[in-house]
């Protein structure tokens, strides 16, 4: 059922009030999602939490615990909604300092910096930066916890940054492959199919097109000949079925 | 900072691969928090799970000791991937077992009854099913965790049903306000005004349109005249500082 088991493992903390209360559609976790996937990551988990210092705390330091990499989302602004630096600090028992760098790095930029600007180059003691094209205002790195913006376009372009200086594996692949029956035509013979293959994983998302019930079935796996053989598999048994079932990449 | 303490407390449980692998963009959280706030449930998190028996049960006993309710979305259909109702009996030591009004819901469907389909039945024991309006297929609540599709459309015409059921708090309102200069520039007032209404939750949202930088700012809070009081507080400092601010809903 899971793939790759020994991987490394990945955790994603979207942090904010915004999300949880439904003003904001986040789109951070797809994006995520999709990179560490093809990095060798595997996403293991990802949590929404709100502007609360002793609820991020807590859940950054089990997670930084349970999982290889961490990645958050979201609280590094200036505004006093802005709690994500303090929390990680507070989290690794580290103090929260003016940062030299962060500080040139917010200079490149044509506001005056005020205090409140200011407050974006404090970062937990030792940090490394995570500098990007699209803002003045860097991320950073505390151990296996990775502090990117909430911004999405921002949180990119961190990420571009982050991904050239952490260890992989191998790049998680996918097939997908549309048939036009029922999920509940097709239960029993795919479930054959997956108990057959451990390392390999195969989700079913049923849809709806023109009246016609069908599913979207995803295999995913490191190993492309693997995942070839298990595509050819579920073309051949659809195809006893009576589907002709469309591959897709 | 926080929204009335007192009013229930939720959590959301986002089941399936698919999320975390960046295939799938989710879209019920934003629905459920939105929904969840009209309700007067305060959402304090959400957590995207794998298809995983030994996390799911973990989580849901984990999750339904430290919130009022929980949600879950996703992983009730027929195929080998959807394991949602068996983790919810294990996480509550109950059997998982065929409700016959269950069966009947999924006779009224056009298709043959046959095993696949009928897992779609087998709930854990004392459930109350959650009927819906587009699938034969029902959702169900033990205690205080409720399960739902992960279909969109299902999983919203699931919880029409169910808001009906439960206890519900002071809805919890929100103010929007667009202002025209950028976070740094307003950060220090906002605090002042922010610091003084520790009922009322106000979040910054920084946005760049046609090369300019503002920030949204939401006002929330149960009490209708304090929203208004704070909402016009921060028109006037806004005017202050040069900006004439648009006050949305």
């Amino acid at each position: 059922m899971t793939t790759n088991s020994l991987a490394p493992t990945g955790c994603v903390l979207l942090i904010g009030n915004e999300i949880l209360s439904g003003k904001t559609q986040d789109v951070n976790l797809q994006y995520l999602g999709s990179q560490l996937a093809s990095l060798g990551i595997r996403l293991l988990e990802a949590r929404v939490l709100p502007d609360d210092k002793d609820i991020i705390v807590m859940t950054v330091n089990q997670c930084r615990s349970d999982f290889d990499y961490v990645f958050t989302t979201g609280g590094i602004g200036p505004t006093h909604d802005d709690i994500t630096a303090q929390c990680i600090a507070t989290a690794f028992g580290r103090e929260l300092i003016l940062n030299e760098d962060a500080v040139a790095c917010l200079r490149r930029g044509s506001f005056e910096l005020n205090e409140a600007r200011l407050k974006m180059a404090y970062v937990p003691e030792g940090s490394t930066l995570i500098e990007n094209s699209l803002s003045n205002a860097p991320g950073f790195r505390v151990e296996n916890v990775f502090v990117l913006a909430g911004v999405p376009s921002i949180a990119r372009a961190m990420f571009e940054t982050l991904a050239a200086d952490i260890a992989v594996g191998e790049p998680i692949r996918s097939k997908n492959i549309d048939i036009h029956l029922p999920e509940g035509d097709i239960a029993a013979p795919l479930e054959q199919i997956a108990s057959k293959y451990e390392d390999v994983e195969i989700g079913s998302y049923p849809f709806k097109r023109d009246g016609q019930f069908g599913a979207n079935l995803v295999i995913r796996g490191t190993d492309e000949q693997q995942l070839q053989k298990v595509l050819a598999e579920i073309v051949e048994t659809m195809a006893e079925l009576g589907d002709e079932a469309t591959a897709g990449l």
